[in-house]
């Protein structure tokens, strides 16, 4: 029988991202995770469709939360306010709490090449999704890919340093000055002033 | 024994593309492949590793040929021009002879989801090493990543303009235009002026 386990979710999470750090991805098994987690593989079943979904499985939702971000965002709205919304939306997902398992989830990404092709996959597919949902505001089609690519950058160079041991700045903070960061770039880039640092 | 083929290369490439769009992509063998082009399977494993690399031999080559046109412009370079040098480097393959190659690519990429996915990685793999070249000059981090992302843009860009069927202008002239516009969006963006089209 099915029974509700308190935290189930984030108990396998935590479960799945140690055991692989301890004998690597591709050598834990399904089983095993619900075992340390001190619950049963249909529960497992019941949270991920696999032990990859583990790793990205926030990510997944990630592509929705910036698209609704963007369209929710009011009409008079400037392009950069949308990707401040969309940059925004990721926060719940930031939590101090989550702090340790995002380390441990990168370090498990930087041993893994195939687990790497996934995440800039989900880069890519996540810059689609802004690209998109800006076009739908009216956003012309180079403005709005070259602003979705600054947003994931954006986005990945926060999630980056949040998810550095020690940090104790917010994420929202980091996103901001991210964001702002790389919209100094565009101005220098625009202006072809750049030739070093 | 081997035999010296003339323009095997490009004969197994055209018999290759010809049957990914009749036959689709997957359905498609290395020994049609070859009788197709009126060669031998071993011809084939001289020139091609696999059926997938004749669909992105090329491209795999365009992350070195980038690096190298970003290293070898003059110290005195701005990022714009070492960007405009990357596109350049580019040229030698999209002559007018290979046009209808580069047009069925784009089709067989555009009917297969999993080539479509390769062709994201080709993209991001791409913009990490313009980031680097870029780096090794002196550019700072969040400059030279901006930069990659919008290179990139100008480039996928252009490819699928100049691979329009009954274009007829040349790829060089495509890619300054589209780097152009891409550094004005980025003006728009840093200025963030931008609302809607």
């Amino acid at each position: 029988m099915a029974r509700w386990e308190p935290n189930a979710r984030e108990r396998l999470e935590r479960a799945a991202l140690t055991l692989f750090a301890e004998r690597g991805y591709d050598a834990t098994t399904v089983p095993e995770i619900a075992d340390r987690a001190g619950l049963t593989k249909s529960t497992f079943f019941r949270h991920f469709a696999d032990k990859r979904e583990v790793v990205f499985g926030k990510q997944d939702m990630l592509a929705d939360r910036f698209s609704d971000a963007i369209r929710a965002a009011a009409p008079s709205a400037t392009v950069g306010a949308c990707l401040a919304a969309a940059l925004e939306s990721a926060a719940p997902g930031f939590t101090p709490d989550r702090h340790d398992l995002a380390v441990q989830r990168r370090a498990v990404i930087a041993a893994h090449s195939e687990l790497q092709e996934r995440e800039l996959l989900k880069g890519a597919r996540l810059s689609s999704a802004v690209a998109d949902a800006l076009q739908a505001r009216g956003v012309d089609d180079t403005t709005a890919q070259l602003a979705a690519a600054l947003g994931v950058l954006a986005f990945s160079t926060a999630f980056v340093r949040w998810a550095t041991p020690g940090n104790q700045q917010p994420y929202t903070e980091i996103a901001h000055a991210a964001l702002n960061d790389l919209r100094a770039a565009a101005a220098a880039l625009a202006a072809d002033t750049v030739i070093r640092a």
